[in-house]
């Protein structure tokens, strides 16, 4: 950590939320010269330049990435495979290759299918961070403070990249750890991904409900941090549920089974189990979250 | 609102997160020249005389509500019978009973079979506040300020005893609100009761896995917030589920419906449904939260 250089230029596709978050905290932390943008949206990024999150911008990611020494890929993991098509070609020879994506194989597929390899400059990295808000606007250089970065190198990641792309994450005041592509899916969809099909069904229930209304009146503290994580971009949700499809439904479908066990509870009044399984999730989150605050 | 007098002396009965909150706000508000707690746990209950909660304290129900001109029951609903039982002979005739349960249609049950009747002095009441701790520890006076209390009153209930209630929870801060006892579980069931499944039943089935150490180590700020409440009191919650069994079961059938959809179509890759239901989802929450902040 600490005012040291690490890129002369970066360029970051995708100024949104983590796009920008990370933009502010390698400038904040002095890691990088000059961060271009560059998306879709023309305006977005005129707006990034008038907050002073990127310096410049480009909306076409071919030139945006020439002169780079780092290509950060932070777009909806949908759009990802379009990207890489349209940057392949004219990557700089010794550019470090990484992105923010949710879900890491199809990431990787996507790389390999473009480039008919895994590129040595090719490092996956996942930081575990966000809030429900999107844009640039809501982008903060402290959100990846004491947060955890997942970094997933392919066998073909050369260790040299790695090491810059952890470097880059720690500048930016994150803790950094590997992990394999796969375990890394199956963790992100059991912790944040089945999270978010939890809350978006909830409220997509309660919302199509003829006293809609009153009900959410009478909605009190505990439902407004459970459905928090339901106000979370829904075009980004929609490519997450179908880049770690296998994953996910996995997830889904062991958390249905244990549903529908504790909906039986409910229905024969079965005290034990009940009580049984509210206490074991209990202590597992009061245990938890004395950790996180240790 | 304001410094008046609306009891000599009220007899709260369970002091914990809910029954001590309200004593602590009814003398904030000087609204009572003496409050008497009542428990079974007595060290619990010295403690809420030194922390001034309450003046004083009986363990035994039925010496605890004389002279009492209200008893408030903020006992878990399964101990709720019982506690009827024992102060049915010993109330002041002209004593208010209500109590602060999170399903109405039990309570008004138990009153009805323990005193053969629905008593005019008798108000259920609800008010929908709380955080996920518990006990007497946790309590505090502005608990209730800007929170809805929903009064449930039944047809034998008598105006004057309906409108000390809502005198009571407005010296509190609260909101108060009247609504069918029916109605009312039904849609606590929507908006708390199941929620608080969904998150017991999250926590539980992740706690359950090989790799639990890793998955909550993993597990970001949406976690954190959509799983707080799966560290609300086990055993209280169950009773909830038992005494709110029809109205639950109900919310639980229909969630299920819609998570099943939900998971067909991530394992369909039916890019219209899950956006449609991002969205719909979304805009909901964002809504009520746009509402609930003006």
């Amino acid at each position: 950590m600490g005012d040291q250089v690490i890129f002369n230029q970066v360029c970051i596709i995708g100024v949104g939320l983590i796009g920008g978050s990370l933009a502010r905290a390698l400038r904040q932390s002095k890691s990088v010269k000059t961060i271009i943008g560059c998306g879709q949206n023309e305006s977005n990024l005129q707006r990034a330049v008038e907050l002073g999150v990127i310096d410049q911008y480009d909306c076409d990611p071919a030139t945006a990435v020439e002169n780079a020494d780092a290509v950060v890929l932070a777009v909806p993991l949908g759009v990802m495979p379009d990207i890489l098509q349209q940057i392949a070609s004219h990557l700089s020879e010794n550019c470090l290759l990484t992105d923010v994506g949710s879900a890491k194989a199809s990431v990787v597929s996507a790389v390999k299918s473009v480039f008919g390899r895994l590129p040595k400059n090719f490092v996956p990295a996942h930081p575990i961070a966000g809030t429900e808000k999107s844009g640039v606007e809501a982008s903060f250089a402290d959100l990846f403070q004491h947060r955890r970065v997942i970094i997933t190198p392919t066998i073909s990641s050369d260790n040299d990249y790695i090491e810059l792309t952890r470097k880059m994450w720690i500048a930016c005041g994150a803790k950094v750890v590997n992990m394999d592509v796969e375990h890394h899916d199956d963790v992100l969809a059991a912790t944040s991904h089945l999270p978010h099909m939890l809350a978006f069904s909830l409220v997509d229930t309660l919302a199509r409900r003829d006293d809609r209304q009153e009900i959410f009146d009478y909605a009190a503290g505990g439902f407004r941090d459970f459905t928090r994580i339901a106000s979370s971009d829904p075009d980004m949700w929609h490519d997450i549920c179908l880049a770690n499809q296998t994953a996910l439904l996995k997830a889904l479908e062991e958390y249905g089974d244990d549903l529908n066990r504790l909906t039986e509870a409910v229905r024969q009044s079965d005290s034990a189990y009940l009580k049984q399984t509210f206490r074991r999730a209990k202590q597992a989150r009061d245990a938890y979250s004395d950790k996180k605050q240790s």
